[in-house]
């Protein structure tokens, strides 16, 4: 990506070819609404067909169109050509995902806006939905709802592998490059191999989550819904109680799999060839790890005793609400099997900030990331010998390795970039009128990508009542926090658009 | 202070001149309780004498014997000492002024914790009180404690233009660069003449407002009261009901002043020569001027068509009330005409965000400063930048001049580690069962030296009910607050007592 121009003809071309894959993806929801409706689930216009059926060959034929026109292209990028394919193609996603929604209509989406921010938070993996009775839904639409965090979770490995450590964005040069496969600078030439590569495991991870939902009991669709609704650290779920309608096997089964959503895929990638210590030996996974045994334990004691319903709750069942809530939140996924809102005041400011905190770089989870976190403690921690010893050269490490100051600086820009971000959408939402505790958590949980929040937004509730601006807004936030906020702002600047 | 060494008499000589002083405005609280006591205030016991006289002597004795004992010290101060006077001598004066509190006892001061809160949030300049009936306080109580919030400004006035500059602390030495006198690196041997130039000036605003608060209609007492707790930014009242107790008139003068003591007070000397350019062409005070002027405007407009008890107040009542809130909270001065958290949802995160706001370094005031949140918006803005054009060099400025990388670094690092600190203050809180909006509140009111918080400890309640626990903690989050946080934080640190 050497020249600061625009290639308007390799944007449309990528736009194109991602339009194509979105049309044939819908068109897999054609069979989902064929089997319904045959085994009596009502008739094609309420099993959802046509809903699929125009949307996916208009999108394959636009997408086919575009990517036609456009063949002959230089094939070189800008990093403004990545900041406009990055933005705009999870735009285009999103609205043209909106469209079976919007097509199908009925209680649940009376407007486009409803339809857009499920279709956004399908695609951004957050997980946050507008439906209030999601199993009186045709099960092609719950499908496509589905697939939709599938494939943002593909996107996701795509971008933060291949991507955005090009646009040096937050550090994240720095957190993936130790990604299986051609190193960080000379990445380029071979995005689509590392890529790959990832993607193998992200379809593996699927596949295997499938089969032990299925020996959980689950049934084919619920098993496969489910699994792209962990895998990509998104929480959909097929259930009107999320999590809450399965049983304990099911429970564990998707407690391991988010915690492995939540890891960097390079390091699940080393893990497969045996290479068990590279896990090991790095910072953020065992911060990752130490975070949610720390977290569960204070947690599970105080579910334990907290109990305020007088359920008589067992200490495998405390411990296991408090694993899954946990990590659900950590990896930013939102699978819901308790209120954790409920859970007492402490609990409650720990979600809160739990919503932070976000899992690893490098998976599907969204957030701020803990490796973020970890540079920016260890900074701070420096800071204070810095202090004492002004001369005394006192780099940061990380993995043992002196991490550059710019990208030092860089995490510390993105985090107060993200809390400028917070603090604004905060102003907006509030200045709608709703409460302390609707306000913090429903922005947190937006930008954050995780998808229950606080007050009004909380783990049993969802976000319906919210009017068309503020499902906009919020469909906003999404985007910009699955994007890791500088690709999309940087396209809203004025200096983005100077010619040079 | 070239050494890194202790220079344990250097220390105790300090703290003893310091002590002594105490002593001296101690016995300064006698002649009130005396007067209190001809005008049928109450016996000896009642009006708070021995209160006084037993811990005023002490201090005063102590203080000259350790000066006295120390006196043929080095004269050099290494940096380690630096932090140790700093965070001694706060910790100091707080422990000894709370003497009177603790000697009076009666119900609002039933054990130590209530006394040493009182104590710190005076010395700190915050103004949250444990206090249930002022009024029924003898006045050399009240008296104390506005003299502490004075005292404190003093201090924070050394603290700011002479120690934090050369201790390096979250930027400080670029912010009070501009102070009159000797410039930063050539301070040292000038330190008293700065001070003494800036002291001047404080004491200037202190008499000046007591005249117009008598001009108003207030008795001496209470003007100079209301004038010491103004001009430190402190927030303590002589009435129950605050500053909601007199009328427009005195709302505008202490407008006024709280803007005043809320500006970089070199600023305010350059004015007073006439330099008046010099205070236009400051980036912080403009940015102060026009938050105080933006958010009064959004919040007039709201509280003058919220009104939610149907009082019909006027446009010039919700203008005078908008504008009072506003600034004391932006100032941590914490007077209170009105409760803000009942004036719906959208003023009640304004606030709460005002609360990490703060106004000028340089000033009286607590919170991050203005200045800090300047520049980390730039260099957020700046990091766009960078993004597009890593090669190019794009300095981050201030006031016009390049700010050195180190400094903006340092910047960045101080308010990470407010938030963080925040984040622990606020799992502490709500550790203890707290209510959500109380816990934010709480700490960011504490923290930020503001006075009133949210929930159970908004504007018009106090903080009373918190136990002795609660209420160290509180007092510990103002210190940390008050002294910018590293100064405290240090000296905890273990490799701040290794040898060298």
């Amino acid at each position: 990506m050497p020249k600061n121009r625009f290639h308007l003809k390799v944007i449309l071309n990528v736009l194109g070819s991602m339009l194509f894959f979105n049309g044939l993806f819908m068109l897999a929801c054609l069979p989902i609404a064929l089997i319904y409706q045959a085994e009596g689930g009502g008739m094609m216009e309420m099993a959802g067909f046509w809903e699929f059926l125009i949307p996916g060959l208009g999108s394959i034929l636009f997408g086919l169109g575009s990517w036609f026109a456009t063949r002959k292209h230089s094939g070189n990028l800008s990093k403004r050509d990545g900041y406009l394919i990055v933005s705009l193609g999870w735009l285009l996603m999103s609205v043209v995902g909106a469209l079976p929604y919007y097509l199908f209509g009925g209680v649940e989406f009376p407007d486009f806006a409803c339809a857009l921010f499920e279709s956004v938070s399908g695609f951004t993996t957050t997980g946050a939905s507008v439906i209030n009775d999601i199993e009186a839904m045709p099960r092609s639409i719950l499908f496509w709802r589905s697939l939709t965090h599938w494939i943002g979770g593909m996107g996701i490995i795509v971008l933060t592998i291949a991507i955005l450590p090009l646009l040096g964005i937050g550090g994240m040069q720095l957190f993936v490059a130790e990604a299986p496969g051609p190193t960080a600078d000379k990445l380029h030439p071979r995005i689509t191999e590392t890529a790959k590569r990832l993607w193998v495991i992200y379809v593996m991870l699927t596949v295997v989550e499938t089969i032990l939902l299925l020996f959980c009991g689950l049934d084919l669709y619920h098993a496969v819904n489910h699994a792209f609704a962990t895998v990509s650290t998104g929480g959909f779920s097929t259930q009107n109680a999320s999590l809450a309608a399965y049983g304990p096997a099911v429970h564990y089964v998707v407690i391991v799999f988010m915690f492995l959503s939540g890891m960097n895929f390079s390091l699940t990638y080393w893990g497969l060839k045996g290479q068990l210590h590279r896990i090991w030996r790095n910072e953020e996974f065992r911060a990752y790890l130490f975070s949610v045994l720390i977290i569960t334990a204070i947690a599970t004691a105080l579910v334990f005793s907290y109990d305020p319903q007088k359920l008589n709750v067992s200490l495998e069942e405390a411990f296991r609400d408090a694993l899954f809530q946990v990590i659900a939140v950590i990896t930013t996924t939102g699978f819901v099997t308790e209120d954790f809102t409920a859970w007492g005041p402490f609990l409650k400011v720990v979600f809160f900030l739990m919503m932070f905190m976000g899992a690893s770089a490098g998976s599907t989870s969204g957030g701020v990331k803990i490796v973020r976190h970890i540079l920016i403690l260890k900074n701070g921690i420096l800071e204070f010998k810095r202090q004492l010893h002004p001369h005394a050269i006192l780099p940061l490490r990380y993995n043992k390795k002196a991490v550059e100051g710019k990208i030092a600086y860089n995490v510390l820009a993105f985090f107060l970039v993200y809390m400028a971000l917070y603090c604004f959408g905060c102003l907006i939402m509030a200045a709608w009128g709703f409460d302390f505790e609707t306000v913090l958590g429903s922005v947190a949980t937006s930008l954050g990508n995780v998808g229950p929040g606080l007050g009004q937004v909380n783990p049993v509730s969802n976000f319906a009542f919210f009017n068309q601006g503020q499902k906009f807004f919020l469909s906003f936030l999404m985007l910009l926090g699955r994007l890791e906020l500088f690709t999309v702002l940087i396209v809203l600047t004025p200096f983005f658009w100077k010619k040079y």
